[in-house]
């Protein structure tokens, strides 16, 4: 079966299909020491403080995913020397925001500035969102909006996992077509692969379509 | 600050800096009810078996994360009818593929297909890669194979979460450049969001751009 295309800059000319499996055998490879090569990652804004004594805050992470589809539950890994992990760690709440390429340079700066120095949406001019559960606001500019509640932290070496349950979700009614479908694919999301940046790029089928009835 | 630039087909029409405050607050949302919403997140093919019995066997999964980067640590969530749950909670160890658009359409098949009933490594043409440390195989055609041991399983749900340390890396040398440098931009790495899988487009940016001198 032949599951491989074209090739093009740059990219492995590896065609995995029978006829070439000896030339796919001899593909080189180089071992490196162990790292966190995981490819691509998402790279969030996760809004929290807003009760407890915290100012509203915002921090970006590219170390999050969905962990549980039912409850709905992501993960976040946070080192314990960030300002947010204190918010979080105390007010056990947050809110996952989606970015975009239009929101690529404020979701860079979340990442290198403190909370402890700056207000974040002062500097971003980033607009506060009402969340429906949670007390953290939201980022309005972010076509999805996960409300989160910590349902337990695991401390592993630099960093501390936080698991949480999804307890509501907002998204942009500009989003929605004229039929009420989301066309998520329509907001230039944002995801993030060694150590930069990207927008994705053209839509290559739905899950299940190698298997779908012509 | 300006942080937001133009718009197009079908965009969030937002501008968060100062000028545009007024119609940023305005942004129209929708309330869904909780659901895993984070995109866009990796879909690699996880590779696993070649020990106590277990025949190498592969899973595509979405709900994979970086957790931890010292140690390097990654999650894969899994649901425990699968046969790569046996496997994995049995051998305590897998490779994770990152995977590319050349790979689209075996990544698919290896999420809807089950090693109970095929031999995906043989359904796919896809090549045994030998690992350095774990007994199971990787993928050769995959970019980046990252061999991880499960250190803890969490029972979440639809879902059990694996907490894996990376034990070794093994990436292709197609992708190293004259000098050396791993141009990881060069995969056509693949993402997914919201049922549909996307290969990553253009850069934007490395980490920390947003605060860079000129």
């Amino acid at each position: 079966m032949r599951i491989a295309s074209g090739k093009k800059h740059g990219s492995p000319k590896v065609r995995p299909d029978r006829a070439s499996l000896q030339s796919a055998q001899e593909i080189a490879k180089r071992t490196w020491k162990p790292g966190t090569m995981l490819a691509p990652v998402p790279a969030v804004m996760v809004s929290c403080g807003g009760k407890d004594g915290y100012e509203p805050n915002i921090i970006t992470l590219a170390w999050a995913g969905t962990v549980c589809s039912d409850p709905p539950m992501l993960s976040v890994s946070i080192r314990p020397e960030r300002f947010s992990y204190e918010i979080i760690s105390k007010t056990r709440e947050f809110v996952v925001n989606v970015t975009t390429a239009d929101l690529a340079k404020a979701t860079d700066m979340c990442g290198v500035k403190s909370g402890r120095d700056v207000d974040k949406f002062a500097m971003t001019g980033l607009t506060k969102l009402k969340s429906n559960v949670v007390s953290a606001p939201g980022i309005a500019e972010s076509p999805v909006n996960i409300e989160c509640r910590v349902k337990s932290t695991h401390k592993l070496g630099s960093h501390v996992l936080f698991l949480a349950e999804v307890v509501s979700v907002q998204v942009s009614e500009e989003l929605l077509d004229k039929k009420g479908k989301f066309r998520l694919e329509h907001a230039d999301l944002l995801a993030y692969a060694h150590g930069e940046y990207f927008v994705l790029g053209r839509r290559l089928g739905f899950f299940g379509f190698s298997v779908k009835r012509k």
